[in-house]
Order: structure tokens, then sequence, then C-alpha cells
């Protein structure tokens, strides 16, 4: 599936080393900055999509920290096997405590114990879902560890034994946690200190405030027959705050009336 | 932020063209294959995780077709510019309508004008949450068309004018919308024939039935003084199957009294 030439992200070095692998060691980390260790079988997914953009501008800055954890060389035997049948029968395969066990105990060196301070999650459709609320959270915290199954279980055990939070992504199946986990990354860095800059706000946007947000227009002023709604063209700031208002709580109502009802409540 | 070197997916060829790159063009494509279109300002990001593993392989194999058309080059003036300032004032950038126009139209070339089966979806936190039942409803569609916007409001004319679905991954904000691009195209591709084998069951999933997944166990019998539930090891399927029904219910209860209530209404 995967190759080993290089690929435009150079500061990926693909190792069978079992310790973790920093992305982008050429870069400097600023201290006490937030860091991310994503245990995966699928280390050559990352950063992926995290090292464009804002939050592959704040990596390389330094502004938080990617490292991989790859699990196949934590592996039993000559074909490092990482998962096995399940108990009971069925179909899958499911990944072993004992081999979890070493990248858990890999992926804590140097970490708080506080659960608070550095949570520990298994990406799993099984798990609470993930929204603006956890993002926060996790900001504040000093960093993360994620666990990526890949269309596999886990051994219960060993989310037991580590206090493993199984968190999800949404109400369907992914092929594997990698895709979820850099969801989860990317909603939670652009919400440290200096990665968005001057770009974008977090204040007005939507989740901010229980609500969704207003429509949005831009120039021209006339496109398709279709103006732009003319309390927005008029420069009273109260008419278009109000009208933003109005059409906030009517999208909302009408697109997520759970979001709406929670909202009352 | 991105530059030409090749990756290690070298079949990704990124040029200014105007034209759909289909990614992996050295392949076959099957007949009547399912197809995605993706509209982004960062083609680079694809096809990033989903050309790896079980997509992957059935990306090579022609299974399913992922084409990126680059927003860029549809961009005016010479530094082809893609958005502008909100009329109405605010923080960050709008898409504008006639940008985007000329990106839909070129997304629309060859595909069906029947919504069900070629959905054409904007990927924002306002919108609709995808779930399971929109992977099932998409993977038996022909294919869609997926616009990914970046920490950016889009002109509400063009949604409107185009009949945009706005699709969310979930209650939280992302950077740009290729992470949840990337995550629902996962979801849909899964569950086209053949994708996945044998390696893995789409019946047994979490939200699947309703529930979530019970608890799964492997060897070793006995791990760090933690045993595999005897009913797992006894042989008996009906009493196998039995616990496992009751572990999906008390956990689906526990976890997410709100898929419990609906389930039960």
């Amino acid at each position: 599936m995967s190759d080993d030439k290089p690929r435009s992200h150079g500061r990926l070095a693909i190792s069978a080393s079992v310790k973790p692998r920093e992305l982008m060691t050429d870069t400097p980390r600023l201290k006490g900055a937030w860091r991310s260790r994503v245990i995966t079988l699928f280390p050559e997914a990352f950063p992926g999509t995290l090292g464009l953009s804002l939050t592959g501008k704040a990596l390389q800055e330094g502004r938080w920290a990617l490292e991989t954890i790859d699990l196949r060389p934590f592996g039993i035997g000559k074909h490092r096997n990482v998962d096995d049948t399940p108990a009971g029968g069925g179909a899958g395969m499911v990944l072993r405590a004992d081999v979890l066990s070493r990248a858990f105990d890999e992926a804590a060196v140097g970490t708080p114990i506080d659960r608070a301070r550095w949570p520990v999650v298994y990406l799993s459709p099984r798990g609470r879902r993930f929204d603006q609320a956890t993002a926060r959270a996790w900001a504040a915290a000093d960093g993360i560890t994620l666990l990526c199954g890949r269309f596999e279980g886990v051994d219960q055990r060993v989310l037991d034994h580590y206090a493993v939070e199984e968190i999800s992504l949404g109400d369907f199946v992914l092929t594997g946690g990698e895709i979820a986990a850099q969801a989860m990354i990317d909603a939670t860095v652009r919400l440290l200190p200096g990665v968005l800059g001057n770009a974008a706000s977090t204040e007005e946007e939507s989740h901010s405030n229980g609500l969704l947000e207003h429509p949005q227009y831009t120039r021209p002023q006339v496109w398709e027959g279709r103006e732009i709604p003319p309390v927005l063209m008029s420069g009273h700031h109260g008419e278009i705050e109000k009208w933003r208002r109005a059409e906030a709580e009517r999208i909302t109502r009408e697109r997520r009336p759970d979001l709406w009802a929670a909202r009352k409540g």
C-alpha cells in the first residue's frame, strides 16, 4: 500500500524504530507547545492535510507538535502480528492488549498522568461524540494521545487498564481512525494561540455560541440576477447585526432543532 | 505551503489546468465505478489517507475514482483571487459566487442533474450532520461533488443557485473542508461492493443497527490479571450472542441515551 519514496513533506522520516518519531524535526518546538501523539499502523498518513495551510504553518513554527508511534514494531513474532481473532468468534480482527500496552507505555513517556492535562483517546464509533467543547478542553491540555484502529476492534482490557476514553467523530464508520485523528487535531490546533492569526475569528463562527452562522455574501452585488440583501449594503451596523442574529436563529431552528432546543432549555 | 516535488503518490500530477485531474490515472476505472469530485484550494491534500489501506487499494483497482478541481485557476485577476470581504463587514473572507460558479460548472460535466444520483455538497458546520444513512445514500448514487471551504464562508447565492446541500461532519469547526471530505468519502467508499472484501463486516458494526458495538477481546486469555469474560470462551454460540446483545444495549444506553431513545421510539 505505502512505499518508501520521499513525499513532498520531506521532513517525515519513516523508520521501523519503536521510538515516537516527531514529524518536522528540523523545526523548533516552542516551549510548552501543545503536543499530539498518534498510535497508528499507518504513520505515513501524517501529517497529511495537517501539514498544509495554517495548521502546517503552525507546525513548522513549532506552535504544536505531531509525533506518530508506529504500532507495527510492537507486534508479535516474525510477522509482527498486532491482532488476533475475536474471542467468541465473529468477523474482523481485534488489536491485542499486550501489543497496544507497549505502544501506550511508549506514548506515556514524559506526559502528565492526569487525564485532564493529557487525554488518552481511542477513536471509535462507540465513543462519546467529538464536539467544539471537546476541542476547547483538549486545546487547554498539555497534549493528547490518540489511538487509531483499522477496521478492527480493540481488546477491551487495554482500554480499561489505561483509562482510555473512546471518542467518536460522528455516527458513521470509517476504514480507520487516521482521518478522524486528523479532524480532531485540526479542530483543536486551530484554537491554540497564534495559529489562526487574524485570518479568521473563532468568536462568530458556528458552534461558538450555540447557533449556526448566518449566510454570507460578497462582491459582485448582483450575480445571476440575485442581489446581496440590501440591509448588508446599508452601512447601518445595528441593522446588520439584527439581521444576522435573526438569520442565525432561523437557520438553527430550521436545520438543527436539537441545538435550538438545547439552547432554549 | 505546498511545493511541487513529487509525492510518494506518484500518480498525483499537480497542474494549473482548470480540467478536473483524475488521481491515479494510470489505473483502470471499472465501468460504472463510483466517482468523487472535490473542489478545493488544496488539491495536494488528496488522496491523502484515502490512498492507503483498503480505500487506496480499491482506488488503484478502479473501484472508485477521485478527481480534484483546483479552485485557484478560476480566480480573478493576476492573483487569481477567489474570495472577498463579507458584505456588511466582519472577520474572515467569503468565497465569490462567480468564481465558485465556474468550478461547479466544471464539476457538473458528465454528471446526472438529479441530486439523488449525484449529490452536490458544501462541507460546512452549518449543515445537516453526516451519518451512516448519508454514507449509504451516497454509496448508492453515481458519484458526488464536494466543495471544501477554508476558514471562509461561501456566498449564499451560489449555494442557492446550484441547489448545493450543506453537510457537516459534526458540531465542531475545522480549518478547512479537506479532512471532512476525506472522512465522508472514506465512510462512503467502504460501503461500495468489493472494497472491504472479507476483511471486515459492515453488518455487525456500530451504527448499522442503531446500537453501539459490544466489547471485543482476543488472546491472551489473561492479561495483567484481567480475564476474557468466560462466556466468550464457552463455545455456546447462543449464550455468546445473548451476552453481546446485552452488552451492546448496555453501552448504547450508557453512552448514547439519544440513540437509545430514537431506537425505542
